[in-house]
């Protein structure tokens, strides 16, 4: 099955250019067309390095690898050493073309409207201010990072390992706002959120609309943020407020929330219903398959790349326990055989956030394989292996993301 | 006194325009020709608000007040509500103007002397970056931040509270350069940077170098920084390497470091020997008076600002406890005779980092006087009013800081 997925791949790759154009960035829509497993080349030759969309050309543009006008990734050697992403070094993965400037000029009129409490309504951003703030720095991961390393040729973004980022929320907790609002009404399992994209006209909303349901027991952790990173959040991330689930994939967290309903059950949405759903390789999505919601813990190396000299050498990365608090990260230079403890750097800033990590060695001239494992406090470990999966979700495998190091 | 001098500073302030521009940021200068006590106005009449100057262009000019070319600040509504200052927010404060761009074309090969040790040498940044890293959060703040709440007029720029924020610095500590380079000398009682900075020809270079000594007691915390929030330190702030000495103030935190010597008794540059220093209204600086070290437990209000509804208000601010973990932080709506403990926002980033602090409250229409009071673990509370001093230095007075606010 996959070698078969991989050659009808190779042959829709050549045709793919158009529609990609047309149909940018939404995942349902692409899905529909069938083109799957756009080969890396083919994006490369679409898309050059510097092409900054508008709506992100703030980012800095040595800092991320630009897929689409929809996807920039954070180059793996701009991801740093300390413990917070800077915004302009951010990923950016949008299932829509961005909303206008427009939302963003008067953040504060922006209307919220709350469905599913006990007593419903629209708030304004303002108004949303006054009812209470946290601020909570977490990782934001994209569910495809790490997909480049599958072999079966998933579709979508090639991303490699900086679909992600740590960054500073700051918003008002959404229990604080259900508890305003009379609670949640019985009966309700889902958080719903939807996004205040304007959809293309010509297809069926239901198809490409951003609208994500999430277990209400993340009604402890979400927030709708208002900022990023100790900024008005911008409108590439979402801004003028954004429903951040810390701890929850990157799709989950919906840009520009214009309405979070709790409901008995999830979107029919195609984004909820078939998208996002880890099944095997060549199985279509449905409902009854996981959906990505909660974040393993992971780890990978970020620099040294490729080359280096020999002697003493700081092997940096960055871990993250996904919900649960990092425990460890352990660092192998022969690819796993053997394996020492590394040192987690600067301050913990809780339980969704990384922390960098050094491993500070001697090197003789050779070829290494440089690979990292994290493991959580309820003692999870990282895989050595990803688990196959058709879309290419949740890679969370130490092997695959190592790094082949030449020391001369 | 205190008259006199207002009076002879608004005389000085007409005159002092061409003087500053040849001897901008130089603290020992200005003071020898004795330009005391600029104006307020007469600076906001030289120095457009919008003039950011080249080497920090990339400032945000909507978060930033520009007093000249070699200080800038933080407006005081964009301090945010998050734990770490983003780069482009920052103030920023030269003593000389800085060096050009190139010093940071290739941060790798930048050189520091070290000198006062068992086994003096010069190492290249790369050098040091195999040596040891570490990341911490840390408050920067001018010992002028506040200035213009004195009244007695003293010279320099007129800070209001925004010459602070909390960042991020990743670096080597400079205990473990030491370590490497055999240990401290015996009977070394000081730690003296040097800056890389350029000095103007035809000065005597004691009267204008930024050379800064700290008592040896801060190994235990000083880093030679290389990344500031996660990017490589630009030029603006120091870059390639600077100086970090999390909790003093910001003259000991020197830029574009090019040695550091363990010495047997502080420089007699100017900017240590007379320069900041504690002293009485009218009285010249000494080398027998306070330096300017270790930063005090400090707060301020941030938000709202002069004017607000009635109703449900959220009133903002930031609080740090120097050199000891922040304690708590009480608000107070009617000038101090009542107060109300804040929360605390976000994660605890450690004993340098400030806490943002929220305090959810109603307010009716009428005139409020907004303060907020911190303390740190020892038990030393931020006090009511400012230690009168030459050079307005450490103001801590949370009377001072405090905001009026028109509720309507």
């Amino acid at each position: 099955m996959s070698t078969f997925k991989k050659n009808a791949n190779s042959a829709a790759a050549a045709v793919s250019l158009s529609r990609r154009n047309l149909l940018v960035g939404s995942t349902g829509a692409i899905a529909s067309v069938g083109l799957m497993g756009l080969a890396p080349l083919s994006i490369a030759a679409e898309e050059p390095k510097s092409a900054l969309p508008d709506y992100a050309s703030w980012k800095d543009e040595n800092a991320v690898i630009v897929h689409s006008a929809n996807t920039l990734e954070t180059r793996r050697d701009a991801i740093g050493s300390g413990v917070v992403t800077p915004s302009n070094h951010l990923y950016v993965r949008n299932n829509l073309p961005a909303p206008g400037n427009e939302i963003v000029a008067d953040p504060d009129a922006w209307e919220l409207r709350i469905e599913g409490v006990n007593t419903p309504a629209t708030l304004t951003l303002a108004e949303l201010k006054k009812i209470g703030i946290e601020s909570v720095t977490a990782v934001l991961q994209c569910s495809g990072n790490g997909r480049q390393f599958f072999t079966h040729g998933p579709g979508g973004t090639q991303w490699g390992v900086g679909a992600a980022g740590c960054v500073v929320w700051t918003g008002v907790p959404l229990r604080d706002v259900v508890a305003k609002l009379g609670g949640v009404k019985d009966g309700m399992e889902y958080i719903t959120g939807t996004g205040g994209e304007t959809l293309p006209a010509g297809l069926d909303p239901k198809t490409i609309m951003v609208e994500r349901s999430i277990p209400t027991r993340a009604l402890d952790q979400a927030i709708l943020a208002w900022e990023l990173n100790d900024e008005a959040l911008p409108l590439t991330h979402g801004g003028p407020l954004r429903l951040v689930i810390p701890g929850y994939y990157g799709v989950n967290n919906v840009k520009y929330v214009k309405q979070v309903a709790f409901t008995e059950s999830q979107t029919d949405a195609k984004i909820q219903a078939s998208g996002y759903r880890i099944r095997d390789v060549g199985v279509k999505g449905a409902p009854d398959q996981p959906s990505m919601w909660e974040m393993p813990v992971k780890s990978w190396v970020t620099t040294p790349l490729e080359k280096a000299g020999s002697g003493r050498n700081m092997i940096h990365g960055v871990a993250f326990g996904g919900n649960n608090p990092l425990d460890k990260v352990e660092v192998s230079i022969d690819g796993g055989s053997n394996w020492l403890e590394a040192r987690l750097l600067g301050p913990d800033m809780g339980r969704f956030a990384w922390r960098p990590f050094v491993l500070a060695i001697d090197l003789a001239p050779g070829e290494y394989r440089i690979v990292s494992r994290a493991s959580d406090s309820e003692g999870n470990a990282q895989p050595q292996e990803r688990t196959e999966n058709e879309r290419g979700y949740g890679n969370a495998s130490w092997s695959d993301h190592g790094l082949s190091l030449t020391v001369s």
